[in-house]
């Protein structure tokens, strides 16, 4: 575990589990710690809370001079469980666990890799789910507006409190890419390289769009009662409604070709495990799915797929959560302050590694290159690599040894 | 008007207007009418109505030959009014005016043009929003599955009943490029010229993907009932946000950033006209979106256009004819039955007019050269058409003189 040091404001959880590599390469069983910050924490909108806490977890060992550590920021619907298990009879590792373990690219053997959920998630950071101490309740909207800025300073507070003078580097995809920048930007010196995938330093119109029709899915569900719903309860239908489509987002058309094209799901799967979980949506919402004649009902495999990602999601995720996320996303605009990239670059330090994906076209390959072009026009070092993989946005994500190769020797 | 011949199945409702040019270049005032066929018409699906309505508009005169008729295929929320205007103070004339008109494209002092809202529709056709005359109710869910074969077969029984001998040429863009491509098949030599835009021959399992998030949306929307909801009730707000996220998909990334980009809605803007379009999609949905805070609210102007766009088509469109239509596009599958284009193209004897549109991304060039490469194939004269016009999807609705250039020149 790391040599947490105390911080005269905020307390480290004790430690409650080592790393244990079950298995060559994987990090093996985590446990996740929370950080509690006893100091008021004020966001960029200028509300204060009196203090917040950050779910994490760590992988590898922090040295003596306190400089190995690798920050990994997460995206939108991840959380700080990036690698490892947290029971041996977990079905899944952690979001990340192909590219974060022993000997892997981002190699916990030598470096102290840390993940924190972000405020305003909710997978045990502060959020709109967080129990308000005035009230007794879940914040809801009270919760104040989180931006990407915002993130990143919590997470700081965070790293200095467990003693990380230094990040080796800060890694993320997506708004993780987006954290890592502002992070860049807002510490000069502090993390000496940057690794950006899948990102933008503003986003379009088109994907604004697109998570707003997934807010006003939540927003417009009955359930969603302006926030105020009681946990485990809320807006499930909206919530899935939007993940659904955001799903579509996140892949690409050649991939979702490749893998259902016009496949048709079988008998058994219309009345099988497919069903019963639409069922338990539909149950819930108290919609009437059930109803529709059969032609209207789910036929292709892609449709099948897709509610199973939405009925998986609105399990483990935070409808109010959901709006925070995607607005701090939508936000996001590092040249609305400075007027030009290359202005808000002005004051970075760190060397920058940015990867786009020719197939992701919510972030697409041309928003990552003007993230490198604009690094190097403000004389900084910076790299642009493209990868051709198919699997749209969420390529990050995969497999990919040319990925792997680019971080590995990034990092090195 | 045209001479309509008396068809022993069918009533030609009695001539209700004459097309009166009130300036150079437009057909004027224009009376919708409706066919009543009484005979027994029999789905796709198996199931039979006693008889259907297709209501629809015509622009200039059959000729004695009747053989200078130029049908024009609506999209999906489409209909039969798609030139002129209903009365002098319409503030908008039909979808495609720019194209059909007295010197046009599709020129009405040459061609006899007729546009009929599609069975399924909701426009006057019949549709899930008709009365189910044994039981005095609308049919909803259970007026029969719709193919677009279903409604070129309908529109074929019509236009016989007019004393439309053969077709000068179908066209169509989108779902009505299907239904074009569909009636070439199925009545070899009965269309001379076919002009298929921004189609495809088999919808990919991205927009099968789309079109059910949006039929989701639809249908667990509380209001929606299983279909069964009364005339002007229904899933309002499950139908908005299904038209806001296909809205996105019918643009361009480019087109809506040039567009909107990242502007944002004035004060006046958000307080005024938008918010009350707002509030009212609301309050008929019973949500109470005016409770997030102001940051969570809607600020850039994409987001005013995309509810503006939701708000505007529940006033026009009937939900469970939106789950009919988008059905029956997913369901279009040229190669489904023959195995191959080429063999589905096999009996056709039309000249074809492929246009595909750089921008668009629902059904994007590849897909449209598609269709014109296995007409070549299977021996028949084919063009393809790709025009550089950004705005997506919707780029065929657009004006553009190397369309109009096209059209009339292969008209000729």
């Amino acid at each position: 575990m790391p040599a947490a040091e105390d911080h005269s404001a905020a307390t480290v959880a004790p430690a409650t589990g080592v790393s244990s590599p079950s298995a060559p390469g994987d990090v093996g069983l985590v446990v996740p710690r929370d950080f509690v910050s006893a100091e008021p924490f004020t966001f960029d909108s200028g509300q204060t809370l009196p203090g917040f806490t950050l779910r994490y977890e760590t992988y590898g060992r922090l040295n003596a001079a306190g400089d190995n550590a690798v920050l990994i920021c997460h995206a939108l619907s991840g959380d700080h469980h990036c690698a490892g298990r947290h029971a041996a009879t977990d079905r899944k590792p952690g979001w990340w666990n192909n590219l974060v373990g022993p000997g892997k690219a981002v190699d916990t053997d030598k470096y102290f890799v840390l993940c924190a959920n972000v405020p305003g998630g909710c997978q045990g950071s502060s959020g709109p789910a967080s129990v308000n101490p005035a009230t007794g309740r879940p914040f809801g909207m009270t919760f104040p507006f989180v931006t990407i800025r915002d993130m990143v300073r919590a997470q700081k507070i965070w790293l200095d409190a467990l003693g990380v003078k230094k990040l080796h580097a800060a890694i993320g995809g997506s708004m993780g890419g987006m954290q890592a920048l502002q992070l860049g930007i807002e510490w000069p010196g502090f993390c000496r390289r940057l690794i950006v995938l899948a990102a933008t330093a503003r986003e379009s119109a088109q994907a604004i769009a697109f998570n707003e029709v997934g807010r006003q899915a939540v927003m417009q569900d009955p359930e969603w009662r302006g926030g105020d719903y009681p946990p485990g309860g809320g807006p499930r239908v909206g919530l899935a409604i939007a993940r659904m489509m955001a799903h579509i987002t996140y892949l690409s058309d050649a991939a979702m070709d490749r893998k259902f094209g016009r496949k048709t799901t079988s008998p058994k799967a219309n009345g099988g495990a497919l069903t019963e979980e639409h069922s338990q949506l539909s149950m819930e919402g108290g919609a009437v799915t059930g109803l529709a004649p059969a032609a209207i009902e789910m036929k292709f495999e892609v449709e099948s797929y897709l509610r199973h990602q939405g009925e998986s999601f609105i399990n483990r995720f935070d409808a109010n959560s959901y709006l925070y996320i995607t607005r701090a996303i939508d936000h996001f605009d590092l040249m609305a302050a400075s007027g030009s990239l290359e202005a808000a670059f002005a004051p970075m330090a760190s060397e920058t590694l940015v990867v786009g994906f020719t197939s992701d076209w919510l972030f697409p390959p041309a928003q990552n290159r003007a993230i490198a072009l604009a690094l190097l026009r403000a004389g900084k070092r910076a790299s642009y690599a493209e990868l051709a993989m198919d699997l749209g946005h969420d390529s990050f994500l995969l497999e990919s040894q040319e990925l792997y190769g680019l971080v590995r020797g990034f990092l090195g």
